[in-house]
């Protein structure tokens, strides 16, 4: 790799990504670009300005983005029309935010003449990849830098040594070391790492950041009515919502009835397991919910298809594949299945569930004439089930009576 | 098909299978055998021996047998080592019970020289097509009796005049419609129909029969540690159980804190929706411990075929399809994967929630060392990454160039 | 059902059909409506009219139809954009022709006021599934007459015997028995039954009726350039073509050299085993080649999810839900893969063989640059495959540690 | 890595692994240990052992052992119980190859004592991928040395430049560049590189080194009969034979018919596309008849499942996790299926076909009762294909009422 002479830095403000930084302009002479995004993880962006522009970034290549609305829109609902979850549990958070904050990257770099990019994501994570992955999938020429694997910097220690003599300016608080590490957007809060390493251990309570311990939620259940239209949540008690607005709404039930808490140990991209917490509590309501609207308007055909699927588009998502033909052909095939998946479900949110009790819809497939115990007027003849069985057990009669000869 | 001389009926010495057993007797004029097996439905069997004989069966002809082990072991614990749920949320505890029903009916069937057995499902359900594929699967010549696909009894009136007139007692009890259909056994019990057909209505708390609401669950939460070896539980908090204890300890813990409560619209087979009320205490902790021990005793690669497969799994049992060549496939792959699934995991239980909090495993692939954010001793060289995604990232790129030429 | 009044008959004006068109008048005393479609099977469409007037169908209730085009448009090229073959061999000619006619005779219904539809097929096969699961989903009320499963003409004798007492004219050659039944399309030929029974047996070359025996074909190989666009064949040899003309061409290069030929037994999705001999000549060379582009067009990741979802797209197929949501899924998902399948594929015919001998695209995904033995000036880092490598190989390290101490 | 002391090599005693010989004793100063597998590539062995010894190993060091029993008993046929090919066409001869000689490199490596092993495959291919995951998983501390990937010997001058500077003799013939690569063994031959690099040109005849050309093949055809027991093949023409035998009798037959060429560009997973020349002549007719006998002795639900697991199994093999949990996985349900795989297949090849002509078993489940034409005195009550197909269309019914209320 030839030396960059540009590098759009995915920065956060924070110390790590302030060293990253000052390593870039010291390691590589380069001029650095930084980008700031808001999606949703809940800190002011303004101060990044500051203090990239007192490391020395000039104005017009400092970047600080919202978006929260293209993130829920684009990427979370998509992802959410899937029923995607990882491993059976978890439910992407972090995963389908390193495509949008690495299509930015890239996107900016093509703006301001940048030939690089550069992530505060360590050699040993999930992070790098979906990083990587995907700016090279949208610019194959972009260089990617990774200080995480290039430096030396491999203890507290020596970080906070090269950060002063660098002239970085280490708050007080960030001396020590962390318990654990957090990534927050608007899915989700991830805690992971130190306190957290030994998975026999529960997690201590105050490692969760998002969601009130469920034994303190309140001691009333709270219903709450989620409307759907082709696939993805359109209002809330009535109320049509932006996507952001609906996924900060759904966040505030859950992180007040103690939803969405997952202690997981999870199959790392690059090879090894790691324990992760997460907090998910509007996505696990949205979950849930999409869930009721497909029992009543989704084919059983097309809903089997859906869930032998999911686990293979979880995982692209998990393993940073989203801009991938395989991913695109998938949610090809998951977009279509949702053409009717309009309606209005509610759930009973109390001290940590969140329970379907209801759901209806203009194009329900659900047929009380059809199901039900009573008289249904000749809507389904029983004796047809006779012929229906008998057929099906044709092969299995075959096959019991191949076995008989073969004994 | 010509006309049955002795058939073995699936009987519980209820109201409905009475009356099937009086006009299996009048239409066809053939000898019954009645079969009643305890699968933990909770309730006594000897009653039914009283009525079968009341009604005229020979003492050699009933037949009571307590299978609790058996459903257990050989049907309820493999079909757990896949992880199998329906439709994402249904635990198929009606499901698993048929084929060891069926089972027993042939094999009685054999043992007393019945040319056919009945059953008591009707014609709009699933429960027809799993009694039938699975007898027929295991004696290709074996006839099979379904009364409500065959009579005129269409309404619960006509239904009690003709016990009424045939000398079968009917209970005071009985003579109304019931609010709802019930099936139970040591897994689950599940309701379904009358005053649950409106999917958009919630259920009332009386439908629920086998675990407490969870707002009146204690409000202190409770540990239990499960224990598995080689994919299955074997004990409760250091006490080891047999299949069957295990189960019913558990469906304690889980009923005491309104633990598996599910309300769910499901797709039949027999292609309508329907509408269920699911309680399966003991199987949803089972279910999470599960995976529990599964996320650090299970390889990422053998974890997500399990994954992927588990939907098809599922649905093979809802359909009715224990006994084919295709679920024995199945199994095969998942039995293998269950070598080294041994280890102990704690789960907390809570007002209606079963949440995984620790894992440990003699046999675990989690690695501190490697996962480690402090020094890891040489144990993973982070520039491997690189590589790793360099190479992964070329067909992406090669595609990026493509799609630019493209253009 | 209540009886139908006016019915829409999948009429070939052969004998059956006939016979059938004269038991619908008699058995339902109903209006009859003659459907004859070309599809391609090299039968002259207008004696079939003759015949239809001749039974006393009223002109405005005989519809004679070209649908060539539209089969090969709409069907077969969506088909073949994922390389579908049912149990590994067949290509599913038959299939693929059924939905269409049920489109056909449910639009002819509803334009001429019919309320049911008949065809000629038995009650054994799988195209009376085909065809009704096919009509049932484009028109939920229409009534479906399937006079194989209704009447009791179980033998030729019979059959002719019944013709003859209602004035249906019996050619002399249709008195006797064919040695073997025939389905005919501009895609496929298969003949089954009788002289083929026997599967140890090798069908006689009489049977086939499309292709030379490959030892009777040309001595000279034969090259054949077709080419794609974003999936679909659209000239040849530099000619472009419409679909039909195209699959026209094919058949006479593959039918010249003896191309597609096949002898299988495959599994009905009515339950048993079924041998039968199909002829697919252009089909053949277009499988063949239609792998070819992609080839060098398609992405890994995609070409591989198409191979995984390709036996169950060719089941539904098969199975008669071309109308179903989870086709449709499917094919959204394939139809996004083949974007960029454009370029031009050469195929060698030879005796029996059609086998891809060259293909280039101006969206070849394949880099001469990166593949080859010399010097690649940079494109790739073989350094990097270190990396790859130890990454993905530490799971499999983790796991060997394992069962290290596990022994 | 700590520097290796003790290595063994795979070696050839070809010029290329004499170099690397060479190379590790002066680049690592380490003991070498030679291994010289008889794969059935069809070069004499003993030359390897004089070239060794030549080049200083010591005759206790030099391992040369004829591997082709269980290289077809232990990798080829269960891989073809699977009807494994590699995106819709390769037998995988290459890649089956590779995990048995990592297998006896690592444990050669145990017996001598040695720490490390060594291979000359290239850093852009598969090979090395599969070689070294397969070591990592037998031995997840052995080191792997892949001196293609670490010397700078980039060009075939500087190769023999170092030959001849470090006394490895360089035979007249391969002073020049080979106008392609080669790798064979008992499988199959294949090609790539240097002249076949252009994928839009047909490969020269002078490519193919173990096939005649089909047009060079007998003008009459032949006939081969196999025997099947539990899925692998123990016979032909009566004649019982062990594995090797028998893949080496149908290589004859294939070679003398020009059966198994085979011209593919595919995707290797270290990104890039490759175009190979394959010559597989029994392996082509093995799994021709394979799937024959399976025609007759597998059921629909075994054989559509096998189907649909095989692309990723392939691509298991192809990317080298022979020794990965999800392979054995697969294995074992795929083993589980051909329990009674069990007859006879009459093969015809000629010119370039092997096409099944006829397949018998005493275990077939093809039943001629059921699926004739003719009268089949009850087997199957054609009725009851009208509710199979009633209940199959139900909820294809209900969408289409749906549908209707939509628009």
């Amino acid at each position: 790799m030839s030396k960059p002479k540009k590098v759009v830095l995915a920065y956060s403000g924070g110390l790590d990504t302030s060293i990253i930084l000052k390593w870039l302009q010291e390691a590589y002479g380069c001029e650095v670009v930084t980008f700031t995004a808001d999606l949703g993880q809940g800190e002011e962006l303004e101060p990044a300005r500051e203090k990239a522009e007192m490391l020395g970034i000039r104005p017009e290549n400092i970047f600080i983005e919202d978006l929260r609305e293209e993130f829920v829109r684009d990427f979370v609902f998509p992802m959410f029309r899937a029923n995607a979850v990882y491993e059976g549990l978890y439910l992407l958070g972090t995963s389908i935010a390193r495509p949008l904050i690495a299509k930015r990257l890239v996107e900016i770099a093509e703006e301001t003449g940048a030939d690089a990019i550069a992530h505060g994501a360590t050699g040993k994570g999930n992070d790098q990849v979906r990083f990587e992955l995907s700016a090279y999938a949208l610019n194959p020429d972009i260089k990617v830098i990774a200080p995480w694997r290039e430096w030396d910097l491999t203890s507290r220690t020596k970080l906070i040594e090269w950060a002063e003599a660098h002239q970085v300016p280490v708050p007080k608080d960030k001396r020590g070391e962390a318990p654990f590490s957090v990534d927050a957007n608007l899915l989700h809060t991830s805690s992971e790492g130190k306190v957290l390493e030994d998975p026999a251990q529960e997690a201590p309570d105050y490692v969760y950041q998002r969601t009130v311990n469920p034994e303190d939620a309140p001691d009333a259940p709270e219903y709450v009515e989620i409307e759907f239209e082709r696939g993805d949540a359109v209002g809330i008690n009535g109320r049509r919502m932006s996507p952001a607005e609906l996924l900060t709404a759904l966040n505030e039930y859950g992180g007040k009835h103690g939803v969405g808490r997952l202690d997981l140990v999870e199959g790392r991209y690059v090879g090894m397991k790691s324990r992760g917490i997460y907090e998910t509590p509007g996505g696990t309501i949205l979950l849930a919910a999409h869930r009721g609207i497909e029992q009543i308007t989704l084919d059983r055909g097309a809903a089997h298809l859906k869930d032998e699927l999911m686990p293979r588009y979880a995982e692209l998502i998990y393993n940073g594949y989203w801009f991938s033909p395989e991913r695109e052909m998938l949610q090809a095939a998951i977009d279509k299945s949702q053409e009717h998946v309009t309606g209005t479900v509610r759930v009973k949110l109390y001290k940590g569930s969140a329970n379907v009790v209801g759901r209806s819809s203009p194009l329900s497939l659900y047929s009380e004439q059809h199901v039900t115990f009573e008289d249904d007027a000749g809507a389904y003849d029983q004796k047809d089930a006779a012929g229906f069985i008998k057929i099906n057990a044709l092969r299995l009669k075959l096959l019991a009576m191949r076995d008989r000869r073969a004994r």
